[in-house]
């Protein structure tokens, strides 16, 4: 098995990007080959820094990068030997099984609709994100961001590609499915919010408790929360803030709240695509990075992919 | 000036309310008369239990409660002698300067909407939060779910009136106001969010600052939030869970945490209303019953609903 990284993405890429693959690479010995995808003069160097320690890892040259201002589609479009591209198109051809990128969010989502293109029958592919849960473990909530603008049915399949990424990826036997609202009861809500709750109630491939609230997000009620990615991308921002201000302030030993560090849980997964494909945190730092390749590996693993493919076949 | 409490509003009432009336009366002593208003048989034992300290105290009898599991308009109609019900007639009627609640949040619109009613050229009223700030002081957000469905006229409308607020009583010379979005460039967002921020940019009323994004929430950036109240509601309600674990794992001494404890804030005020009503939390203590009545007459002394109506006029 092959996890590819985007060597160049990422506010302190090349090198946090070189030295977290190179962790990825000792945890993953045996399992999958780590994949460096970027620029020669850039990377070669910094893995030579690492001597023996960087030899398992596999390195794959793209001469262009696509920088965090730019227009996503131009780019991806103008740069076809940039290292998301060029990582993309390994990806559509099977070349490795997972491709990780802390660069650009955008053009990471114009290559998966591009390239590996979404799932037939999946409306818009979403982005997830995971949320430590009091009592232990991790629950997901998505969209983060990819859609500002939702249908009930997009946030329907987001109950379902969430379930799924629940089950296959972070072992849940039966995830809780539930509905972020402004109150529990089945009338509550936007017009969109009351028609996604009659949709996801009827839907026979999710386990759905009805609407939560945002004091439900990391307690016990639900493993897999749906809401449109403008909500979901407030929540997760408002919530990695208040942990840097956590942290900035204070010495806090508590696994729930090194739980909101970005960095052990890896990156945002995209579901709903044809392939395995993660987008990493811009500031990801090497223990960020080697986290999003363990994760990228743990999808791979897991055939989540195929699972998609399966349950929107029918 | 006289500040008025439903007696009977609240998980703890009408013990809390009695008692965080009386320190309320400690506080405003030679500024207002707090008036409590509530059952008689419930209210005039606690107020005993008080002494000479319930003196200063006026106290309406009202025979009936809105219970929190009632429907808001129908239990609002129907129980014209409830303590809420009676707490408006005295508001619109001018006995009372402000009206404070812990009850119904559903009933405690109702009443605004149908007794005191919207200021002539809002659309519709909505409510407001504090916002703790890292540098010191609160801004407010809003709305926190009065309104699930906004318009892009409606958020607009949000900023002012949330401008008039800080400005008038939070005593900010020139209100910052952001819209939360999920980037900060201009063309990001949903339609709803795309038009709302033109309006709010050439609102010639207020200090527009464009997008912020949820990270932003409590830094300096804006010391108003504009959203809608899906949006605001998630937020409130995620902030408000992420301290009640802080404070359920931790004993941390933070000036800044210390002000997401809704105790000492107050209420959350409905703006755009011909008078000044505040809506307490469910689980308010006598502090935070004290720290509403406290801001009810800040909001009254403050002239604030004259400053919306001659806003709103023009």
């Amino acid at each position: 098995m092959k996890i590819a990284l985007d060597a160049m993405g990422g506010d302190f890429a090349p090198q946090a990007a070189v030295d977290g693959a190179v962790l990825a690479a000792q945890k993953l010995a045996g399992k999958a080959q780590v994949v460096l995808i970027g620029q020669e003069e850039a990377v070669r160097p910094l893995l030579q820094q690492h001597g023996a320690a960087a030899d398992s890892l596999a390195f794959i040259p793209a001469t262009q990068v696509i920088a965090m201002g730019e227009h996503p589609a131009k780019a991806y479009q103008q740069k076809q030997d940039s290292s998301i591209a060029v990582g993309y198109r390994m990806l559509h051809s099977g070349e490795v099984d997972a491709f990780c990128s802390a660069g650009s969010t955008g053009a990471m989502l114009v290559g998966a609709m591009f390239s590996v293109k979404a799932v037939p029958g999946v409306l818009r592919p979403a982005i997830a994100n995971f949320v430590p849960k009091l009592h232990g473990g991790y629950g997901i909530f998505l969209d983060v961001g990819a859609n500002a603008e939702c249908k009930p049915e997009m946030l329907e399949q987001f109950g379902e590609l969430g379930s799924l990424y629940a089950q296959y990826v972070l072992g849940i036997a039966t995830p809780k499915v539930g509905l972020m609202n402004l109150g529990e009861e089945e009338g509550k809500g936007t017009a969109l919010l009351q028609a996604a709750h009659q949709l996801l109630k009827v839907n026979p491939h999710i386990h759905f408790i009805g609407n939560i609230e945002g004091r439900d997000l990391f307690n016990d009620k639900a493993d897999v929360v749906v809401c449109d990615g403008y909500t979901g991308n407030v929540m997760l921002k408002m919530a990695e803030s208040i942990y840097d201000i956590l942290v900035e302030r204070h010495t806090i030993v508590d696994p729930f709240f090194e739980k909101f560090n970005y960095e052990a849980a890896g990156g945002s997964p995209i579901l709903g695509i044809n392939d395995n494909a993660i987008i990493g945190h811009g500031v990801s730092t090497p223990t960020a990075i080697c986290s999003m390749l363990v994760q990228g590996y743990q999808m791979a693993e897991s055939g989540i992919s195929d699972q998609i493919k399966a349950t929107f076949k029918s």
